[in-house]
């Protein structure tokens, strides 16, 4: 069964083509421009691949309820040209087949569970610290999704008594993306995030917000896997750092076999940035199979 | 269909006899003293009922792995007679019956989701804020359990500038039990949570940390529903406050129908304290019709 999928970014849009098993026989890469000139490059791409079926995760926010007047548009959205863009609409009818949407980080998450480190497993969350900080969940067999999608990248943190930076969101004095994105560290730091790997007191405080909210995560979702992604976890030093302080800020009040191997429990992506369009051939599958 | 439901307290246990439709046909109240003494009155009460199943929903932590060789066991519990008490196993044996378990908090999401105020939605969250804080969590149509289940009672809350008690949590410095439960309430005021009700300032910081905890759990789980309950929830005052608390904490970022109309979003239980009773009275039907 060919299958296509369609990995929507703010500055660049992955098509891909591959099979219900998670083979990727194609891969292109095309700048996110307007959604005219963008959408007409994916589907003359999409359109002479033969697939039977589409699945885009994209970036939000989405309107995922089905039964919505605005299913599949993007809502109200910083990417102006986007805002209330109807992408799944627009690629039915052009493509004729049907098209399956998530947001990317449901995506990656569902490309770690069904070929990735978290095969099998159940609940699972996966995390992007980039440009924003966004993140997936998979639990009781299905992706997360309800009054809209999770948006566990603006949860509240606790400021670092030492950390005077405002932070990046405009709505949020203290939420974990105007923290602790790629963006917040640069202006903190008044240096690409990228030209700070030597400076240890930046990986520091950046440890220090996401293992305050992967210490939330854990109370609220009890997931069985946690898996990190984006730009800034290149850092290798970073992932250490965090579960050394997941395991100081939870205080032992959580006894499980899971925290005692806390090194194969908050792991990086498995599928070697491929998750997110893994997760996309495997939304479709699952719509065709419905 | 007769079943049985039982609500294991830390202080007391209802044990209730009623059908698969939700109707409670009978009621007692036992004290929670050791185990054996527990949980022979326990026993005696269903023997005679002639029920099909049992469904229990327990203090935790409890194992709810079915794979696991404590299933169904309490876990290193503070409550020490009932500590590693194989309590599923006991009722199985001296009963001859079905039974299924999950926490008390679980059982009273599930039996808001199946007859009350959350009918047919999903995600949906309770909160319990009385002795301890617990929360329940139904999504994607499980009760959600994983690692362990739901522990968020211990997520880490900001504490307010001008809030100088140290917390109630042995665990954590600033946890949202240990900053808001009924315990904290009367150890932070000096006086029982009962006595406080005219006391403004005492429900504004409640308010505020209650506001901060359901803030999370929108932003990770975007519920469709939050429910709220225990007996600090008895001051009216409180609910309001939490309401506007959770707007402003949430700064404009979510464009929802349920948060325009968060009078009819976040609100109190609506099973009059029976949402733990037939919340275990259908975790039972439903491993009955597996
Ligand atoms: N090696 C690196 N070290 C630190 N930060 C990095 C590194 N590579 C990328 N970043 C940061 O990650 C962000 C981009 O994240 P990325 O996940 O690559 O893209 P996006 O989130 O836009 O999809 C930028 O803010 C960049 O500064
Ligand atoms: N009317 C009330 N006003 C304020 N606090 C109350 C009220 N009733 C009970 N509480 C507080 O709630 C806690 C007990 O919670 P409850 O839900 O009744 O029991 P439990 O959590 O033990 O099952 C106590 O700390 C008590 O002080
Ligand atoms: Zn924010
Ligand atoms: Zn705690």
């Amino acid at each position: 069964m060919i299958l296509g999928a369609l990995e929507a970014g703010g500055t660049k849009m992955v098509c891909a083509v591959g099979d219900n098993q998670g083979n990727i026989t194609d891969k292109v890469v095309i700048p996110t421009k307007t959604p005219e000139e963008t959408m007409n490059s994916i589907i003359d791409y999409f359109q002479t691949k033969k697939i039977e079926g589409l699945g885009v995760g994209s970036f939000g926010p989405i309107d995922l309820n089905p039964k919505s007047e605005t299913y599949g548009h993007i809502l109200k959205s910083p990417k102006l040209a986007w805002n209330q863009y109807d992408i799944v609409g627009v690629l039915e009818r052009a493509l004729h087949i049907p098209v399956a949407i998530d947001t990317d980080v449901n995506s990656s998450v569902l490309g770690e569970v069904t070929y990735g480190c978290a095969k099998d497993l159940d609940p699972v969350v996966y995390i992007t610290v980039g440009t924003g900080i966004g993140i997936g969940i998979y639990v009781n067999g299905h992706l997360l999704n309800g009054m809209l999608h999770p948006e566990g990248g603006h949860i509240l943190i606790t400021r670092h008594k030492d950390d005077v930076y405002h932070g990046k969101c405009p709505f949020h004095d203290n939420c974990f993306e105007g923290l602790a994105s790629g963006p917040a560290i640069e202006e903190r730091w008044n240096q690409k995030a990228e030209e700070l790997a030597q400076k240890e007191e930046v990986w520091q405080l950046e440890a220090y917000y996401i293992a305050q909210a992967i210490v939330q995560y854990i109370l609220i979702l009890s997931p069985r896997k946690i898996i990190l992604g984006g730009g800034v976890m290149h850092v290798s030093k970073l992932l250490p750092m965090i579960r050394s302080k997941v395991i100081k800020l939870l205080g032992g009040y959580l006894d499980t076999k899971e925290l005692a191997r806390i090194d194969k429990y908050i792991i990086p992506e498995s599928l070697a940035g491929d998750q997110g369009i893994l997760g996309c051939l495997e939304l479709i599958r699952r719509k065709l199979s419905e």
